[in-house]
């Protein structure tokens, strides 16, 4: 591996990092919280301390970048930002351990929004923002970030880099240069988010709240900074999350289609066919099944279609204790949580794109054991997909599987209940943050044991770069040097 | 498709069935157990009757027999099997309810074991025989039975429906021709049930309780004639269980090597390895998480290797209730579960080879990602893997996970807990038996609803027949004549 490069990459990622906690620094000053300001101080010091050394050994780094530094850069990279991003919690006592604190940030930037802290108002505000603005820094990827602000680079480093941190089976440009795609993707991310704040605030949802929650809700992270998550809001506004978590969970090449004025493409888009078509579904099949539950129709339906949005683009914001909902319910909601968002989305999960895959490329295999002499393609959107690609979704499923199962394994050592487990690996590893029983929404992952949250720090990570830049850092071939 | 051909065979496999009813006509005799005597009789004329009017009516099928055709035989063979052989326990009165009866007897046939009679020692011994009989019949498959006894027949036709029922990733044949393939692994079938037979009476179990336990070890079924299943018998017994569970496991075509003392070949087998490997690996971690349950260490390991072995050969007998284990211990059993046994055995699960083959194309995947201009192979026992058998397992995992999550969801309708919904799926479709929670060891599958037994009893098919079968009889293109 070409050490250097990687240091290097460190580096810059470090400094976006200590920009990014700014905002915190002058937040603390605006709010006299003395403690948030000494911890996002010395936190920012540390960054740039940590970035300067960096930079300093690994000055003059060559070129030389294959694909195993790129994964290794974002693998190491995330970890790097979460252990330095988890400082202000620590510093500041709001959350006196270390290994929760990084749990928190871990899970923030991961835009899972599991969370081990039992009362969220209880943190003062400069810490909230903190937190959410974890999210919204990690929805759209910190390396995407830095493509679009950071001149130069060789087109081929930018392609790995981005294809290990961006979500999706296939990494499309949006425009020749990947630079230009950087920016075009984090212009939208920043306009749906304005606008996802004015909704809020214009149904008189206070200006923190309404900053926090639009961040969580474009990440679709969700960390809030009630107790109840969005429950004590108005129906406006939970109706205005419904619809943006949809929005976020959307592939974001589809909405500059649409800028573009291809409105039939984006239409016959397969994908979001999916997307849409599975939401609805669950929406119907849920709230038949909690009718009763709610005084009306119309709440039923609010609840069920929040639900359903939160959990399949893996944000996590709860407006009902859906715990308490039949096994029905509750296993569609298990269900969701697998599937995910769409590739190229803010949301997690295995995502739309490689079920689509996996349904059609099994039809394939069903085709092809019925009439062995033919060749059989698999087409989406009308056109035929790339065997390798099909290749690298089945593996990439083996992978999903064998990691949910290795998981599982160690954290029952903890003794919860098998629902509860199952629920927690799968909440985390899709990084939606709330699972069933006693990680449900009413609760956290407090009660589990230090060891166990690793494995699940490890899932939320391996979940949010799509597995094999973690993978690639318990490989031996990657620390030979060359 | 080649209706003629299909009704042709399935005319075969009901006069088979109906000469393996015949020792239950004789025990029904010999106990003087009218009531059964009566539904064995009636059940023999049906099979009779039906397979006569088939063979009528499908008089010179020509042989033109496809890979569909072979599918659908064997798919709609073991549905027409089971719609036959419940029958006796119906008619009998025994089990009074047909889904419940149709339920026992496919779970009998596919060796699952999992069953819906809360007592069974209020069964009749002639019942209890069938019972246990049928998993001895399904174990190595109705199928590869008629191919040893019927002469003729092309060899691409027999190779098809072999393929279809035989478990594993990839049949082969021990010797050139096809149906001394058979006869080889129906003597070796014979013999070990003859020993383990000897090694049970020798035990001081009584004759029938020997035969019963015999048959269900054999075919790693899973009926036992006592409510406690073999808890009741003593250390010695159990350890011969044990013993018998896992040579059952292994794949045949080890043994017939074993006989031609090609000893290296055996020792060196990568499957064999990971059997035993994971077998020994779950045993220790059991025991050292169970200790403190049992009165000895001794008490401890026989307990905790009886039920790896009974879980992990998918057969499903139990000597202690699992159930109140501590998670860890529930978590590994279930994952037992899902792996199961030897390809070319008469257990189920997802099989070793398979297994292997997964984690070896990961790896060889992640090989890929960092050495993109490589060609990389998968190797299993020094031999490079064809692609198209890799892209078939891959294929396999997708199809067991797709069929797994809709089960999942269908029989949560019912309203029970996470982990029973989970665990009933996995005992069924991996052909286990009990499960977890409300269908765990003590208890059993009566409480499920109608239509979620169909449900089971599908995945149960399909979990026995390896998918392809089950998933041929719902494709619209099956249907087509030709």
């Amino acid at each position: 591996m070409n050490y250097k490069m990687v240091g290097h990459f460190i580096s810059w990622i470090l400094l976006v990092e200590a920009v990014f906690l700014l905002p915190g620094i002058a937040l603390s000053v605006y709010c006299h919280d003395g403690g948030a300001l000494h911890a996002f101080l010395i936190t920012t010091a540390v960054a740039l301390l940590l970035s300067g050394i960096l930079g300093m050994l690994c000055r003059g780094a060559k070129s030389g970048f294959y694909a195993v530094e790129g994964l290794c850069s974002v693998g190491l990279g995330w970890i790097v930002m979460g252990l330095v991003g988890c400082l202000p919690f620590f510093l500041s006592g709001q959350i006196p351990h270390f290994i929760d604190a990084f749990f928190e940030i871990v899970s923030g930037f991961t835009t899972t929004g599991a969370s081990i802290v039992p009362e969220v108002e209880r943190l003062t505000k400069p810490i909230l923002y903190w937190r959410s603005f974890s999210h919204w820094i990690g929805g759209m990827g910190v390396l995407v970030f830095l493509l679009a602000i950071v001149p130069g680079g060789s087109s081929g480093f930018t392609m790995h880099l981005m294809r290990a941190e961006s979500p999706g089976p296939n990494v499309g440009k949006l425009v020749p240069k990947m630079r230009q795609t950087a920016m075009i993707l984090y212009l939208m991310y920043v306009l749906l988010t304005v606008l996802d704040f004015i909704f809020l605030v214009a149904g008189k949802m206070p200006v923190f709240d309404a900053v926090c929650t639009a961040f969580g809700t474009a990440g679709t992270g969700g960390f809030g900074v009630k107790n109840d998550s969005i429950a004590g809001y108005s129906p406006y506004l939970q109706n205005v999350c419904t619809v943006f978590m949809l929005l976020f969970g959307v592939n974001f090449s589809c909405y500059y289609i649409l800028l573009l004025r291809h409105f039939k493409d984006v239409f016959r888009d397969e994908e979001l066919r999916l997307y849409f078509g599975v939401a609805a579904a669950s929406t119907l099949l849920i709230a038949w099944n909690v009718r009763g539950f709610y005084a009306t129709v119309g709440e039923t339906f609010r609840h069920a279609a929040f639900q359903v949005a939160s959990i399949m683009t893996t944000t996590g914001f709860a407006t009902t204790d859906f715990d308490l909902w039949p096994s029905f319910s509750k296993t569609i909601l298990l269900v969701l949580m697998v599937i995910g968002a769409c590739a190229g989305s803010t949301g997690g999960g295995i995502k739309c794109a490689r079920v689509l895959l996996l349904f059609k490329s099994l039809r394939r295999n069903n085709r092809r054991v019925m009439k062995p002499n033919k060749v059989q393609v698999v087409r989406i959107n009308g056109q035929v997909v790339d065997e390798q690609i099909i290749d690298n979704t089945n593996s990439y499923l083996a992978a999903y599987v064998v990691i949910t199962v290795v998981s599982f394994i160690l954290i029952s050592l903890d003794g919860f209940s098998t629902g509860t487990n199952i629920s927690a690996v799968l909440a985390c590893f899709n990084n939606i943050g709330p699972g069933l029983e006693q990680v449900g929404p009413t609760c956290n992952f407090s009660a589990y044991g230090s060891f166990s949250k690793i494995v699940l720090i490890f899932d939320m990570l391996a979940g949010r770069l799509e597995i094999f830049p973690m993978l690639v850092l318990f490989s031996r071939g990657t620390w030979v040097r060359r």
